[in-house]
């Protein structure tokens, strides 16, 4: 495809993503479609000769989209928002469009600078501590996602527990990770993938209130552990739990980390983004002791899938854990000491230009337009938990300190459930669930940059009349 | 920015791609300034106020542009090529806008689908082995490189070497991963992150006239192993090594790997893309041997970063080895069994829709035109070998049966690696370098989709003329 070709094509293709952004928010949230019929549409293989990209466009119409789970839907209130935005898909195209491949500081130079400058911005944004910054002893990569960060926040754990021994012997005694039972799964499959195994890692007590890690129960499983011969060497700390937001006592977590030098990772995968308001910073409490800190811009900072910001305070110790250096990738920049190669703060060895479309997002939308952002979907989340609260037919089911409301009826799970699947099968929704202390709950999350207040008051709606002709039942 | 703000910035962002592309053979291949250029050349931190996107991209063309490796221009010659096309582009194009996050099958039904066929079509393409069919017991997945794929690939060997017990105790005995000398860093990388130690790998001797692994030297190594207690768990065989694309004797190290149980993961990053060419499948012989494998479209096959595919014979097999399921994922699809649900494929939990780009690429080319790509890429490089075979200040250090040419100064090493330098500071071309069997070498890698005749005789004038100045001081 020559220059002029791909001119002519992606001027099409980016008039296709500006008419499915403005008619999005008419299509069905979700297909309901079952399994296979995406499958059954495709041919069985590729035809010889190439096809225009106007065919491929138009089987993008008729076989994929409207088979699609549409995450951008201002209607879509599951899981933790996924959003993107104009500027996060203009600076991926420029990513794509160059084909660079950061592996090492020399095979992109600016592929590497721009990225570590835009971490130092980010742990400015969030008033992160200065030891996080490129500049000190620390600094910041972009990983593909939080259970990327988890993996290797605990490969860093393992290589300091073992004094530095685990890199040659590997896991050759037993180590032991601990995280609330309201930590992310991605912690238990970090530890399963780094060889600890699911019981190499203790899950820690909650108040059953506000769902955050009891720091006396930690303290009891660590000393019990040393006890028996085992050796503590990662907590992970949640602020903003995937089941409810719970935000976990990070000052008190990280005293009891420092008292045996435990390497304290903090996931901060959704609620991280809320630190750019002054407002929501009480959430970071005590981010000061953590070895190293993620959270997914990915989530709720507007920037497109992947994007996970990690930091970690020791740079070295992290480079210590994961390189590897075979002849064909020795080069001069490397060997001077004075760059950054960011293959070794991950687990592939390439990467995309990935910073480009942080750099695009925080241009455009500058701070203010980043806290406008946060603001209103803690807004739209008030606003929906005070209908909520006001209806003698629901009852909130946990604090919601960010954009995540956890309800319930009150008529119990059964009919919760089915309030859930009431709703969604309207296609102008997509709520998911969680079990909280056992008891079913739903879950709206705001977060979409193109929900409003009609998109949640719509959304009480049809819970409130499906509530209505359920509880009637 | 409303669909009409990117509209516009969209087709602005298109044509600087397009016309970065016409002009990318103009600028120098590798930029010649200092570390730290590009950081200290932007300010401090984001603006209050947001700022259109044109400030962006006058910035891109003033800071960043100028201190890129250009990894799409014609006379890179370096690693491996990481190419990219317009229609892959513009399939990661949709994706990104689109925003669709395909963890589960039920948060994306077609990009689940879409990506199941497509590696179904690439195993096609490729006469891979009809059990990596998903519509046998196995299945392909994209990862984001083949270090993912090696790390998926000994997560899953360790399970069953383990008997399923590694799941839950970890690296509970002494397991070992075997490959050449020649395997690539991220195999040793894998075995350190799933916790077996770089003492868990053995790098097995190769053939120094062929640089393949030795057979008998596979088997005398299990074989010690298996006397002295530690259980043999993963054998990586290579098609086309990083250094000098040496092709592994597959079939009979899997004859090896069957006597014994011993899961054989075969690493054809780079390679793979070769098998779409009926000559070139001589270097497939015995992958039906394998339990996983995995090539790099991202590499030699048109399409950008980050795409490996990646199959398994039984996957089964892998999803128990790498599934957690937390309640707030819990969902009606994938508890009918009858679903994919990625996630349980790879490290993250999170993904992209990937198989975008995989699609736009196999249908705008066609088999045709993807192994017209191929067969040049070859060509080239057998063009290019001719003339150092016919300089008697020259000769190739390994055989070239892909598109990579190895080759030096006959005047030794120091001559060969001056001479490197000479070439790569002209700015015209960029080549790298390795060592085989203790001896420099010239790497000349052949990829992009712009290179033509004209580049390659470029890089051997340069290469002549520069051996002369160097020769004759």
């Amino acid at each position: 495809m020559d220059p002029e070709e791909f001119r002519r094509a992606g001027h099409a293709v980016v008039d296709w993503i500006a008419d499915y952004w403005e008619t999005v928010g008419q299509r069905p949230v979700t297909s309901q479609d079952p399994p296979g019929a995406v499958a059954a549409a495709l041919p069985a293989g590729p035809t010889e000769q190439g096809e225009p990209v106007e065919a491929v466009l138009a089987d993008l119409d008729r076989i994929v989209a409207p088979r699609l789970t549409h995450w951008q839907h201002p209607g879509f209130f599951g899981y933790f928002p996924a959003n993107t935005s104009g500027p996060s898909v203009l600076g991926d195209l420029v990513s794509s469009g160059l084909g660079v491949q950061g592996m090492l500081w020399a095979t992109g130079p600016a592929c590497t600078e721009l990225e570590t400058v835009m971490l130092d911005w980010l742990a400015d944004l969030l008033d992160l501590p200065k030891r996080f910054r490129s500049t000190g002893p620390g600094g910041g990569v972009i990983q593909d996602s939080a259970s990327s960060a988890a993996l290797v926040a605990t490969l860093g754990a393992l290589h300091r527990a073992s004094k530095g021994r685990w890199r040659t012997d590997g896991v050759d005694r037993r180590y032991r990770a601990y995280a609330s039972t309201q930590g992310h799964s991605s912690i238990e499959k970090a530890a399963r993938m780094a060889g600890l195994g699911a019981d190499g890692v203790r899950a820690i007590e909650v108040d059953p209130a506000t769902q955050a890690m009891r720091p006396a129960a930690l303290r009891a499983a660590i000393e019990a552990d040393l006890a028996a011969g085992v050796v503590p060497a990662i907590v992970v700390a949640t602020i903003g739990t995937t089941s409810t937001t719970a935000v976990d006592p990070v000052a008190e977590i990280g005293e009891i980390c420092a008292e045996h030098g435990v390497w304290l990772h903090v996931d901060a995968a959704y609620a991280g983004s809320a630190a750019v308001c002054p407002e929501l910073r009480w959430s970071h409490a005590g981010v000061e002791y953590a070895d190293s800190y993620c959270f997914d811009p990915h989530k709720w900072l507007l920037t497109g899938f992947d994007c996970d910001a990690f930091w970690v305070a020791d740079r070295g110790e992290l480079i210590e854990a994961l390189t590897v250096m075979p002849e064909y990738l020795r080069n001069a920049a490397t060997e001077s000491g004075v760059v950054i190669d960011y293959r070794d703060w991950q687990v592939p060895l390439g990467r995309r230009f990935r910073a480009l479309k942080l750099w695009f997002v925080l241009r455009w939308y500058g701070v203010e337009g980043l806290r406008a952002h946060i603001r209103s979907g803690v807004a739209l989340a008030d606003r929906f938990a005070a209908r909520v609260a006001a209806d003698d037919r629901f009852e909130l089911a946990a604090p919601h300190p960010f954009s995540l409301v956890c309800f319930r009826l009150r008529a119990g799970d059964e009919a919760s459930a089915e309030l859930l699947r009431r709703v969604n099968t309207t296609g102008r929704v997509l709520l998911t669930h969680t079990r909280i202390e056992g008891r079913y709950a739903l879950r709206l999350a705001v977060g979409s940059p193109l929900t409003t207040e009609h998109h949640v008051d719509e959304a009480w709606h049809l819970l409130s009349t499906e509530a209505d002709a359920l509880l009637s039942d």
